[in-house]
C-alpha cells in the first residue's frame, strides 16, 4: 500500500478485496485477509467459529453457489486510527445456488480489524439479520434497507 | 478513571458498567455510555436504529420485564489502543416479561468504542443469533455456549 494512505483507506481498501475474493470464491485471497485467530459470528449456527471453522464454512459453503456470489456493501463506515479499525456495512447476498432456487438477503456486517505485521487483518466479524419479535422467531431475511 | 489504567481496564470498567445499568433498566445511566451518533445493528428489526430510535426502543424494551433484567457476559474480549477499541462476548439475557413467560437466550455482542472528550463511548454495537439453514430461517435461541 502507498505510504501516503490514511489508515481509513487502507481499511477500504482491504474491504475492498475482501469482497473481490468472496465474489469470486476465491478461498486462499479471502482468507490471507484474516488474523489467525479471528473469532467470528456468522449468519449461521453456531454462535461463534474459530479461524479454521470459518475456512472450512466457507469453502462448504462457496460450494453452493452457481457461478460468482453478487455481493454489495452500503453504507460502509470505517473508522481507523493507530493499529486498531473498524467498520459496518448493510451488504447483500445474491445469487443461484447449486441445490436449486435463488438467494437474495440483505444481512449488516461489523468487522474489526488490527493491523498486524504491516497488514490490516480482520480480528473478528459479526454478521446477522435481525428476528421478528411476534413469537415466530423468524428471521428478517426480507428487510430491505 | 485512574490515570493508570490500561486503555483495556477502561473499556472493561466501562462495559462493566453498561451491564449494571442494562440490569438495572436505568436508561440515563446506560444511554450515557454511547456515543451521540451511535449506530446499532439490534436483535429486533429494522436492520439498524439510530441513536433516538435506540433510545426510544431501550425505553419500551425496559418496560417489558418484571424486575431487573438478568444479563451475563461470557468470554469478553476486549482490543483497546489509542482511542479506539472493539470488544465482543457471548451474552446471557433472562427474566420474567410483563406479558407473562420467561425469557433465557444466548445472544452474540459486538461493540465498537471511541474515546471521546476522555470517556470512552460505544459508537457501534452489534447483537444477534444466527438463524438455522434449514429452510426455516428461525432464530437459533436455543444455543448455549
Amino acid at each position: 500500500m502507498k505510504s501516503t494512505d490514511t489508515p481509513e483507506a487502507e481499511v477500504r481498501r482491504t474491504i475492498d478485496d475482501f469482497a473481490a475474493s468472496l465474489r469470486g470464491k476465491d478461498l486462499e485471497r479471502l482468507f490471507g485477509h484474516y488474523a489467525p485467530d479471528v473469532l467470528s459470528y456468522d449468519l449461521a449456527p453456531p454462535l461463534r467459529h474459530s479461524a479454521a471453522e470459518l475456512r472450512r464454512g466457507l469453502a462448504e459453503w462457496f460450494e453452493t453457489w452457481e457461478g460468482p456470489i453478487g455481493y454489495e456493501q452500503r453504507d460502509l463506515t470505517v473508522v481507523a486510527g493507530g493499529d486498531l479499525a473498524f467498520a459496518h456495512s448493510l451488504n447483500r447476498m445474491h445469487g443461484r445456488r447449486t441445490g436449486g432456487g435463488t438467494t437474495d438477503v440483505w444481512f449488516r456486517a461489523t468487522v474489526c480489524l488490527r493491523r498486524l505485521g504491516g497488514r490490516w487483518r480482520v480480528a473478528h466479524e459479526h454478521t446477522s439479520v435481525p428476528f421478528h419479535m411476534d413469537g415466530s422467531y423468524r428471521a428478517a431475511v426480507e428487510l430491505r434497507p
